[in-house]
């Protein structure tokens, strides 16, 4: 297979702004990695935090000019819209309930959006934020970012191609321990936006990584969840939203599917793991260990595909930079995303067309996101009733 | 740890017949192996088939005296009853609807039995066998033979030792493929008579491997499922019981699980595995790697215990022959629950005490596995309401 | 493919007597365990000790009749050859330096021998022994027992059959750690003989478990070795045999290869693992996980095959018992020596041809791998040169 | 324990030039992103070819100024050094033969430099080269990039801290595959240089991976190689390198050795694997799995460290991004050695002391790689004889 490789031409690198990601947040700095290593993009101005000290000390650390660190994303955005060297596309990287705020302002002055997922928190903010995205034409690209990993591409590619005939079965986990205590309540920053049903959402594990899991299934198999039935538990007392969830799932077509989704699962890390069955093969993937897909057609041994191997395919090959046997990770699949939403965005700014491979998630799967966080709350609240996604 | 170890000093063996597990069966040979592993049994008669000469055949291959080779199961059970060298116990290899009545010609005459798993092919039955049984006061083993693995005796020792702290969340599953096609329309004998409701039960997959899923998450973990929650599919068109099985469970005290059983998960051979999650550990056990038991503490590294390693307890020990690295496999966990019914048949012939330690699946297990099935179907008819165990 | 299964069609069983193997042994045990599990042999006699209470005690132990467990294995091999219900073969399961001497017993009495490895504690020896048992006509098997994992028997076909291309790599090692400290100077018996060079010759880990490292490459590339450069340690202070070996090879045709064996090789158990690398195809099998061989193609992408799966062929299926999935163990492996033997057995009581898929290490073998030995302290006596292995 | 974590305060970027790396090279590109990673390089001037036309066109993809774009290295060097903006370091990504000439032009006139490995093509040009930068002052990092992965820092910490206690075996291998056949012969370039004498030194595959084995085992154990035995071989026809090496090591001390470089290992990518075991404990850790790092206490069960997680110290923690369970990879590790390298440029440019957990392999360890193989070709020209290492 042609891997891409690690050589990149680049145009001039796109200018980016980003709105939140200070000094102890901890997805920013992994947006900005992502952003940084393909060399497409430039970070020249942002509002990493509502403090204005604490945002300028960042900009600081970060090298940005002072002039452009804002600590109020409204002014940012107005301010940046008028500059002619202004930022060309903004990262979203704050807690859930802020995405759609900060996002109208600069979606609606032509800057083009990179979001942290999920979507928002709330369902109807999200179609909201879609509709508004959707009529100012901009490119918005949402943080899905595991299906940035080549080999999650590999197996959508299979997928499509029928490698794995009709889909019977999907069974997809997402499993942590990092809240299998209250740690919220010590004032763990991380834990406490994220257990906080108004910054997070209705959601805690579901909208946390169940969305990851949801949309990853969504990713690969191409089918569309049409009711699910949710067991959500909050294990840890005194938690104000699920940390656990079992949920069965009917996709459009007659593919039945299982997600499990837990911050408590003790001993786990970041266990997300996918399989997907149907009539002639079935595909696993894990996510500690992405490089590798395993592919089980029936009646023949099992095998593994690598990245950049044997046998792996054009779509895991323009996201990969180094050969097979060096393994990539979780920043190069996050840049990935980037490098996707660049490619989009250079188009727009060139007048070229788009290259038909190039795919990331964005609203339509935002607002799917959102929708199965908010269908998981009511089944569970109807004691697991079957209940259809208002997508 | 002290491992038992293969050196066995052995009583005169028990003389053991045997129903169904002619030529072309399977499960016979497996329970004919596990009887003979740990010389504790003599296989001494039969009715291999209920047609004559295909008994006679089977019993000739196996060294069995033709006159004590029977083609009716009563008959046998009268004749062996009245022989002074009469047989002792008794192992039934049929198919599922035939167990209860094979049983009870036995056990009413004081043999003991060693029954294939599900106990019965229906819930009323089920409770009548167990009923019956316990009155004969006969020692009745059901093979559940994955309870024999060393490694699930240490898994069940920890949880109860507290090693977990207490237990949230179990994640159980076993999955195969070999029903993937419509194999019993070509007369495969094995898919023939277990996708046959009359023979085999109102369940499919979650009677076949369904119930040593449940028998083995309750048996590691000493708790009982309150209610259920189904989704039954029959993929395969044509197919006249369930071969898939996505199911949410609710345990007595608070905690929940998953369990999926399949015999249409292209690719997967023996795939059982069980992940319990306490509040202080966890643990993970495979099948199909079945030495292993990887250890997960809460805020400390994983670990891997291995059967007759270091750190594992006497549990595993007494039911381990061999050195760790050196593998045990299926058939020597078979062999562990033909060995814990053999101690408690000689403690019977000898009037003696019965070690603690000695344990193995029987009435209660058998009882809760055929209701386990029953709340499957039933729940499942109800669109996956949640149902309780009728045990 | 087809599995034979472990529906045994069984003649009546081989008479069998054992030498060695009394209450405190380790390996006789696993020789009986081997020898019952297919039902094609009876223990009947046996010298489990040259203490004649501990032998009684032993016999008493295994059901044996008293009046033919014997003290002396002379005395056994001269009464056991004028009862008409003599044994027909027996099992050496004593200290390395007794194989010869017992051998040589039976043999020239006609009763097959069935020896644990090395074959003899010096080269001399080996090679008297083979002359004599040759002379004598008998069967003689050396449990090499990891030659009998089906999956070994797959990765024989599969090099003989060229799917690797000429063989240019042998890449075979043999770890543990049970002998990291002294604690042969605890009184530990298995520790005691091995690691007293009267006992078990010159060689401690290149003896005990590089023979089973050399013997494993040989059987499955079919390649001899014509020269090899040892470096020999004893890392324990006060051991008197080696306790690893760094060890390369020359083997005639070409390839080249590397054996690494050792018995402080700290929290190893038995990791006895083989590569073998060709100019088209690899294999890959480790005995910890013994029912999967692992085939990476040139150019392709790297498949697993399976003990009884897809693509696996005949010559492991003839060794499979169980569907795949569930594993087989080290007991199973050690039992196909068994089960080979007795077919060579059989067709000499009966007269009828040996099937000509049959094959187990015989005298040729056990001249090999005390040769290797033998070698090895040539070499490494003369500081790693390039010494022949004089078999 | 503490993830330094992805947010990096940066001072103002180090100017970095580089030598090679132009459009159809392979290891540039790699260095680019290593640089890039963390934010602390700035690429702005380099001689990417010494063909004119394609250094231009590789310095445009790469958005360097055409006035820093070279053609001859010498030229770059002189004139970088006469500007107020000149570069502060420069990358050498050459073939062998150059990274010596190439160093010299830019150490002489206080450029830092960091050098892809090995140091050089000879072992005499090598001495040369590290007395002059020594005489130099500058800083000098040669990119063994697996030292850059955070488990193998942990490894290094646990063996100084006496975790293992005595070490007895080092076990380690590099095995690829991708010179399995002569594809040299076609023209492939990184085959081309790579096995041609002049241009990659007398080793083949002992210089090319067999010296990373070798950095890595040294670093980890902090033993050094008194003598090796090493048996080399060409098993492609008309190869003029070595292909294959195995390689017996004593270090001083008394711990042994067994080192396995291979190109024709047929179904392998980089598996660069390395064990080390101690009289108190082992380690073992494959690149191909980096994020984790397995220990063997003797007589204790075996668990697995992991970047990040539990346990883990702060020799991994200062390198590490993101947390556990989300993997890092080769160009994450390979940016460590560029991240510690910044340290050590941005101390000297700033005057200040530079933190004493920093480390990275110099011309010590490059010295010590090219003796490496000098001393395994001369051995192997002796039939393997052990020699010393001449550094």
């Amino acid at each position: 297979m042609a891997i891409t490789g690690a050589h990149v031409a680049r145009a001039p690198r796109i200018r980016l702004g980003m709105v939140g990601g200070g000094r102890d947040a901890f997805i920013g700095a992994v947006h900005r990695i992502a952003a940084r290593l393909d060399d497409q993009y430039e970070l020249v101005a942002g509002c990493f935090s509502s403090n204005a000290e604490k945002s300028m000390a960042s900009g600081a650390d970060l090298g940005v000019d002072p002039k452009r660190t804002y600590a109020d994303f409204s002014e940012m955005a107005a301010r940046e819209a008028r500059r002619k060297d202004g930022i060309e596309a903004v990262a979203i990287v704050t807690p859930n309930h802020m995405h759609a705020p900060v996002a109208l302002q600069f979606l609606k002055r032509g800057i083009h959006v990179i979001c942290d997922k999920p979507l928002t928190a709330t369902l109807p903010e999200a179609k909201k934020l879609a509709k508004a995205a959707e009529a100012s034409g901009v490119v918005f690209a949402l943080t899905h970012n595991y299906t940035g990993y080549p080999m999650i591409r590999q197996a959508a590619a299979m997928v499509k191609a029928g490698e794995l005939g009709d889909i019977r079965l999907v069974q997809v986990e997402y499993a942590q321990d990092w809240l299998a205590e209250p740690i919220e309540q010590t004032g763990q920053k991380q834990a406490d936006w994220r257990t906080d049903p108004a910054r997070s959402g209705a959601g805690g594990a579901t909208g946390d990584i169940g969305t990851h899991a949801f949309n990853l299934a969504g990713f690969v198999t191409g089918l569309e969840v049409e009711t699910l039935a949710a067991d959500l538990q909050s294990f840890v007392p005194g938690r104000r939203v699920d940390d656990n969830g079992h949920i069965l799932m009917r996709y459009k077509g007659g593919a039945r599917g299982m997600l499990w989704c837990s911050q408590v699962a003790t001993g786990l890390e970041n266990n997300l793991r996918l399989r997907v069955y149907g009539t002639k093969s079935s595909i696993e993937w894990s996510q500690e260990d992405p490089n590798y897909l395993w592919v089980g057609p029936l009646g023949q041994p099992r095998y593994r595909l690598t990245r950049g191997g044997a046998s792996t395919g054009a779509e895991a090959g323009r996201l990969t930079r180094i050969p097979p046997g060096h393994p990539e990770g979780y920043l190069e699949g996050f840049a990935n995303i980037y490098a996707e939403a660049a490619r989009a965005i250079l188009a727009r700014r060139d007048g070229t067309a788009l290259d038909a491979a190039v795919t990331f998630p964005g609203l339509k799967e935002g607002v799917a996101g959102v929708a199965f966080v908010d269908a998981c709350v009511r089944s569970s609240g109807r004691n697991g009733a079957w209940v259809s996604l208002n997508v």
